[in-house]
């Protein structure tokens, strides 16, 4: 597979989950490297190919940060920069996926026993925490939502089945109506700002506030590589907006005249929502998002300081 | 059409709406008056046809409220007393259906030129204030939620529609993400308390928590008999819990060991967090529920203080 | 039993608690009233008695609306008078007396099954509302807090005990620590004012605090008569300070040079901390104070006004 | 006296206080390791006798902090290691004993003159800035809590009366009565953990709550020692709950066939409530805990790192 | 003087302050009225009268009670017309004469001796408080807000410095800076909605947001003309905008291109952040403004009903 | 120009503003030292330098930062001396002037385009953001306040002007009223402090509070040097109290026997109030306060330590 194949899949969502996209294209990026013969024009074709992954979604921090972190490669022959590439991107790579494991064992230790837990949308981190949990004899149940408009809540349901975790599924609009039953919320992030702000899944913040005005616990479990060290540097995050069929068919939506379809794809959560941030560095208030980037990220905020 | 048949439909939930169940209800016992024959049980027959409506749905107040109307009917003979019925029933007929254009003109008022509404479900006279105040030529546009799991949110949007009006049609777990640029929410009820509580379709209470957040007016449209007389008296409003197969379908759900779904119809919304009742009498503060109850609905609280 | 005697044992605290003392003075001043011979001064003897009453307890709203009630005597002839009297006051008398079963039986309502209630100091109406759950039925376990300085607390204990309530002990500064388990606390009322404040036993307002941040609903129950008609004309309700030795026994505090002990029997908690309070004559909103006084305790804004 | 011993007067409470603990193990474990003479078997014997000194108090942060300190020692050679240690030891002890003495300095500045305080329970670390403040002229008062079921109120009581500081003794439920007169409440810390939660001696998180409602600065007095490095990996704290002869006498309870005593050592006290925490290296918000442990405390880190 | 000189006082802002205008017009009126010769136009006339006077200032509601009080005269001549329009106007302007001091002694029972009190503009009714309360012998200060842009607030030093009550004068801007050494705040009012919400001068609602922050109790002072019927039924209160030159002097916002200058002369304050009105019918929370309306401007209301 | 002038220059306001007050003062002691003859007393004058510069404005941080820079010098010989003042002087210069570029560079990301601002008195650092905003060609407009006493507000505004910004400029009491149509606040710094506290001009905090209840973001720039070490060590900031006739001309204030002037300079906004603070270096969280403070101003922490 080549860099455009690789760019395609992570374009066209075949590759899905801020995770998986950065370990994807970390992957492409070193096998691309490897492969490179032209001596004297390496630094521009790996350029030009970091370039193209970043271009495939340029709102994920979790890819920005994962191609950044190769291109820390240094050396002075191509075979040295290869080998330097091929080292740093599997140190990203094994990282990454040992991130998943450690956040489960720290977060869980957060869960008491008979625990009620909601969760939204399907993030592997969080899901990593309950499952965790379970699998260390906890007796806990899960509220899931369906989340609204890709219902993936429906694959979240599928995952706790399988290990035996008590499920109950309700619509989002629910949410605050069970809130008083529920001791701890867990989701994951898309991203997380320098000024401690979550960036997740529709619906996310609404869970948060209605877990903020009946004091319930509300917990995000993010890799460090879901922080982003733009936002350090005052750059606002995007969201995206998806189509309208994923929210109303066309066929319907076509026989109105005064209706359009409004579908952001993630929302919002501020910082005095949040009461915990389980990272495989540890868990973490909000606030300290700044120094998890000036510590972990740091490589990637060189672009803006040189 | 007899009182069975009549009772039949509104259990099968043929007739809905809070408002229609009350006028098809207080109509079908006039009818059942008017052509009772047998002289010396009239009373008893009156009553038995009264329960009998009351029972199928024992939650709703409006029908509560309309049958306890036509109840009050007095006389010495049959006649007088078939008298008394048909035009207490008409009375209340004609005030619930004149209470809709009521709420429309007095609600209007409160809208200002060019502003952004959001709507939950399917009210009618919480679409009597938005048709009004674009019919006075004032221009609007609509955020109207899908209201999951019965999706209302496409009657809303097919009514809104077909009178012009602007809209804006978005998942319910979008609410927070643009109540920003919200001015203002105007819902329905299905029933208000004497401590001002609205207990309305799921997802209300949290429509107006992000409301609250973001200091966004929120106004509830509501005739006099949603209000309920027995919660005076301590009772509480209990809610109703509806079939899984509206939110999961039956094969989907039998798949899994570990799942059930969780399915209430409504929510309840506190005082603080409601700026105005919208009545056919006036506009209001959810704490003069208890007023209202006491001038209006007093009929209805006879059986409480004898 | 003459005034002189009934008055000191209102001032001594042989009698105690607000409704005791109102239905023991209305009594003694029927009594009185009904034993005068002295015809032409009928009327400023009664004065006199009833200044006598009210000045035992000066701010003791459920003494000043009893006396208050009987004063409102009419009659052309003593005897009329004596009649018009007597019949005021078995009025009151049994009014309050039957206002404590109804409001267990209106407040009840609002407990569900298997609730966990907290109660503070030893309130015989909340008390009534929880005993009348219990003994319908219903799984109630509840909280019961010391109330320091002269642990009332104890007196609640005993009365759950006998009713085989499951009940937990707890020191007043853990109320926060078990707010969480809580679905209701239900507390007395000492005064409530026009705008819906409650002045009750020391600590009141710190459980009602907790209550609003966990919120959980906080429930007062008060008879009519602990309704203040003075504070309709902006009256503050002074706060009662008692002596230190209920808080450190003298030979201690001697011991010191530089500590006084302060001890004020009563705190206000704001009408935004009360969910609902329960009267006799409903379940009302505490912005409704306003309403019960003017219904109820009209005669005794007459001073006022005339 | 040896390691058995000092266990046990640690076990049994003869040695109080979480800064007093920490320094009496550090001692016992380095005046064990001076005298330990077998030298093939000189690690383990140390280890045991580090765990011995833990397994007495598990949950007590201090202890953990100042064992782990000695813990760090290296050598080759016995004596080396028994230098270490000493070395270690005394300089955990030495900066215990300063710490005291330094928050004081840093935490009276934050008083004006003319201020009246509020302290609960009996700390040292918050008595040394309420007295330096003192000692350095400036008028204050200070309100004590009885500190209810050990009643520790009355230790602080002796020492400010010591002192000649004015000083109002108060029941625990009195503390919102009096916040309004308050400028400033100043506790100690049992504990703190990596998102800046305060576990205290219950009470704390209610006087916190009311603190914050009246917008009064709630200042915490804690060494840098009893800063939680295992909370960081995601570690709850748990709470001692203590005999229930505390709060009710066995006799009194035995009379009862329904009652339970429930007495919690302590309670949690979330960081929106804290204005500040006054540390030996500086006045820090909450939010810092994350680096305070990450700083001070990074050897009590590595055992989970490895 | 004629209508059309009366109208045109109002109009130029010669009489001011809400309750001078609705006296004046009401005087107008009844002037007016008692030399009316035309005996078949009499009504029309008045009418008209009635009209020209409502226009002058259409926003303000204690000219549209004042003038409504009038026009419920009845009567069959034109003489016992005149007589009923005499006898209503005379009511009327008495009423309002005696409210500001009725206001003064009930409010003045809030203000405790010692208090430090906040007021902002110049409201007699608010005034009427604070100069009871000093006069009864109550050692008070007050803070006096200057009220830019016409700095109303020099009025009211100069009328609390000719009672000789000590008076600190402070910028707008620094009301947040010292609310904390505030006892209470006392304001007047322009109108006051069914809902409670207060209408008053610009900043009213900038100091309650300060007060409700500080939990510093805040009372409004404001005769019952100034509740408005309108907003029972839906209306909405427009905020008057003054000229720029208030605020800026023209010659200065000539020099500019892009500069324009927004001058609301009012703002509103919701009703959570509202402790108390002071009427002269007692004291009451905002919630029962509605009450207040139905019951003591029920004749304004009509002209609706109807 | 000598030091004394150069003291006297900032004592008497002709240099105003933090930033250059700093800068003044760097410049000042740098040209003194180099012009500095006597050898052997040259590290004896150059504190004596210091300290005249420090004492012009005891509370000024950034004064306070900027010379302690320059204290940090070093060398063997008064040349070694006299070249690592300049180097350093020359740095902090350097630093400072192009701090404010930074700012404006990092703060404009936060603006969208379309943008309502608010900004109060006169920052550079905060027009710095608006401008580089609006120079980026984003369509914003800018709600500019007076600013009493002073009404810096005026200098914003001809600043604006120039720069062709539409701006529409209001009273301080305004605020509020117009919060609803603004997107985000941006305001300067005075100081802020260890625990993110922000000292501004008189009105900031009140703004803020409007904004924090209005959920409008409210943004600080600030450059690093705004920072103070001191507050790391408990220091208070003590607030400037200027002279009466700024508010009230003296003739007027004359008049009066029981009036005085209170006019803080500054007041004080907490941490949860300001949603990010842009310092040259980053967008930060006002918690990260401690962070800045140890990594770019240890150096003026070493007093304190040593």
């Amino acid at each position: 597979m080549n860099i455009d194949e690789a760019a395609e899949k992570i374009k066209n969502m075949e590759i899905r989950g801020a995770a998986k996209i950065a370990v994807f294209a970390v992957r492409a990026l070193r096998d691309f490297a490897l492969n490179v013969e032209a001596e004297d024009e390496f630094d521009t074709l790996i350029s030009r190919a970091a370039t193209k992954l970043l271009d495939t979604r340029p709102t994920a921090v979790s890819l920005y940060n994962g191609i950044h972190y190769v291109m820390k490669y240094s050396g002075i022959t191509v075979n040295e920069k290869k080998e330097s590439i091929k080292s740093l991107a599997d140190e990203f790579i094994e990282r990454a996926e040992r991130a998943n494991e450690q956040i489960g064992r720290i977060g869980e230790k957060r869960i008491k026993n008979g625990s009620t837990l909601m969760t939204h949308c399907n993030s592997s981190a969080a899901l990593s925490i309950i499952k965790t949990a379970f699998r260390k004899g906890k007796k806990i149940e899960v509220y899931v939502t369906e989340s609204r408009p890709r219902k993936q809540g429906l694959i979240t349901l599928k995952e706790l089945d399988d290990e035996g975790i008590p499920t109950k599924f309700i619509v989002d609009s629910a949410v605050r109506y069970f809130m008083k039953d529920v001791d701890m919320v867990v989701v994951g992030a898309d991203t997380i700002t320098a000024n401690g702000t979550l960036i997740n899944k529709i619906g996310t913040s609404q869970i948060a506030l209605a877990a903020h005005e009946a004091r319930v616990p509300f917990i995000v479990a993010a890799e460090t590589f879901k922080f982003s060290p733009k936002t350090l540097h005052g750059e606002l995050v995007s969201i995206e907006e998806r189509e309208a069929s994923e929210v109303l068919e066309d066929e319907v939506l076509d026989k109105y005249s005064h209706v359009t379809v409004r579908n952001p794809a993630f929302d919002t959560t501020p910082r005095e929502y949040i009461d915990l941030i389980i990272t495989e560095v540890g868990a973490i208030p909000p606030e300290m998002a700044y120094v998890i980037i000036r510590e972990y990220l740091g490589y990637a905020l060189e672009e803006f300081e040189g």
